[in-house]
């Protein structure tokens, strides 16, 4: 078992609404080969990666939502990246709205695809925690409707044994919240890798706009951390059509450190060769999970969702 | 309902095994009073307050363990911090070790009592993430026994309605725990408080010093963002006997700041005026539990302690 990994992140400046998948699919590829040059082994690419970040649109007719998502994976267009990657033994990860039909009807999920260094999908994985809202808002600036054109992932947060040790996949909001991470760290993942489409501007507070890339680094570097795992997030940055995407590509380790991140809010790729045994001692030790966890006291975590609605309401939100 | 509340982190400096607990008491007194001077209604002892941190010692003889416990809270020893607390109209945590007669038999834990400014035990927490190890180990340069002379606390993670909100107790290693601010939060906590005493140096790995208060904040950070709570730490710090804590006590907002810490090792008090609505626009929005926790994919982290056994050892730690 190899006891390093060099992964890259491989972050995309914006996709305009004008640009087409095939111009798309050329930056994919120039990245892909921008990272073979530093020897990378696993690339991880943004999320919806084939297309600007569309659910900041509201849009009452289903044919102007579905030209935005594929049918099937590989397809024409995004068949020179499955080629180029295994002529050079490269994996990725890549992030996609995926329609398909399931159960007798069309379903539409947020999804990313881990494909191994042959060129094959091995897992996927369909976004869990959608964030945003689900009918048209008029108080804010641009929508996030991934609640309206999306279902909710129904594959469960999966992990995978390849490139030596064991990967799991995540999406941009599924980032912020601890269950994603433990989830997959007690099924064995040691690596993380998601992509993200993140607006600089939260449309539901005025925040201060610097606190959106700390959050942004902060849940990821502790559950990093808390899991002994290493996290690898990629962004699709900068302005799409005047909308800003906050970028901050970046790896992390299982010390929860910041090992290597993005510069700019375009098509950047960053690297880190990875050792896979660095999460060891902390999983040996302060969080050996057989030894320390106490699953008795965690009920509330998976038998309600809300706050517990028998809390004096004085008290509550 | 008060919209802000001033509570203080009341860090204390070293307690030698040679210093009784009256002169303890002296120190606290004295931190109530100067956190009295800031308008504090509510102040947050370290965990084991009474004692120096004794998990760090072998012991075999049981008498030898138990003076560093209290059978009895208030008692004679600790009557006057109450006394006073009640004077000034000050609510308080406070660690210490426990001993009780419970189930027939002697039961012994590391607990935390809230202390309402009516200066009455509203209520009480037993901590549940014992670090440590319960034998004696030779390759270390110090013990800590915490699994040798403490029961796993069994009353769970209390929230109780004071000061305007709901506050939840937790201990040192907890904070460390994703699932102990979770479990909180959906009892509605909105305020955590908690003492701890951490070694400087990570006895199981050759660890960089520095990672260690990093960890310390970075942790509690990520949870008050993630749960829209404010958490309040205090340590006990410096070198007891030869034996360095590392201190970092600190009062968090719900954006997961620092918004106020320590500067010493010593006995030192500080303090925040907390807006306790500011995490209302987070749990309104991105952590709007109800509207986005997926529970349905959360199974893992109630359902098993340790790392999946069926997966794939090769790729397992």
């Amino acid at each position: 078992m190899e006891s390093s990994l060099k992964i890259g992140s491989a972050q995309l400046g914006p996709i305009s609404l004008a640009e087409s998948r095939y111009d798309v699919v050329k930056r994919l590829l120039a990245l892909l080969y921008k990272a073979h040059s530093f020897g990378v082994k696993f690339i991880v690419f943004p999320e919806l990666a084939l297309t600007t970040f569309f659910p900041r649109y509201w849009m009452t007719n289903q044919v102007d939502v579905d030209r935005y998502f594929e049918t099937k994976m590989p397809n024409e267009v995004t068949q020179p990246l499955f080629d180029a990657a295994k002529k050079l033994g490269i994996g990725f990860y890549l992030g996609f709205a995926e329609l398909s039909e399931e159960d007798n009807r069309i379903r539409r999920f947020n999804t990313s695809i881990l494909v191994g260094p042959d060129g094959k999908i091995i897992g996927k994985y369909r976004k869990i925690h959608l964030p945003g809202h689900s009918e048209k808002r008029d108080d804010v600036p641009f929508q996030h409707l991934e609640k309206r054109y999306f279902e909710v992932g129904n594959l469960g947060f999966g992990t995978w044994p390849v490139f030596g040790t064991r990967v799991g996949m995540a999406i941009c909001n599924d980032r912020r919240w601890p269950e994603t991470y433990r989830v997959m760290a007690l099924r064995g993942a040691r690596v993380v890798v998601l992509g993200f489409n993140t607006p600089t501007e939260n449309i539901n507070h005025d925040e201060p706009l610097h606190l959106r890339m700390f959050h942004h680094r902060l849940v990821m570097q502790a559950a990093a951390y808390q899991n002994g795992m290493w996290i690898v997030a990629t962004a699709k940055a900068g302005y799409e059509d005047g909308f800003h995407l906050h970028g901050g590509s970046c790896i992390i380790s299982p010390t929860g450190e910041i090992v290597s991140q993005s510069t700019t809010e375009d098509d950047e790729v960053i690297v880190y060769d990875c050792n896979l045994k660095l999460g060891d001692y902390i999983l040996n030790s302060v969080f050996n999970f057989k030894k320390h966890r106490r699953i008795e006291h965690y009920g509330p975590i998976t038998s309600q969702t809300g706050v517990d609605d028998l809390i004096d309401v004085s008290s509550k939100l």
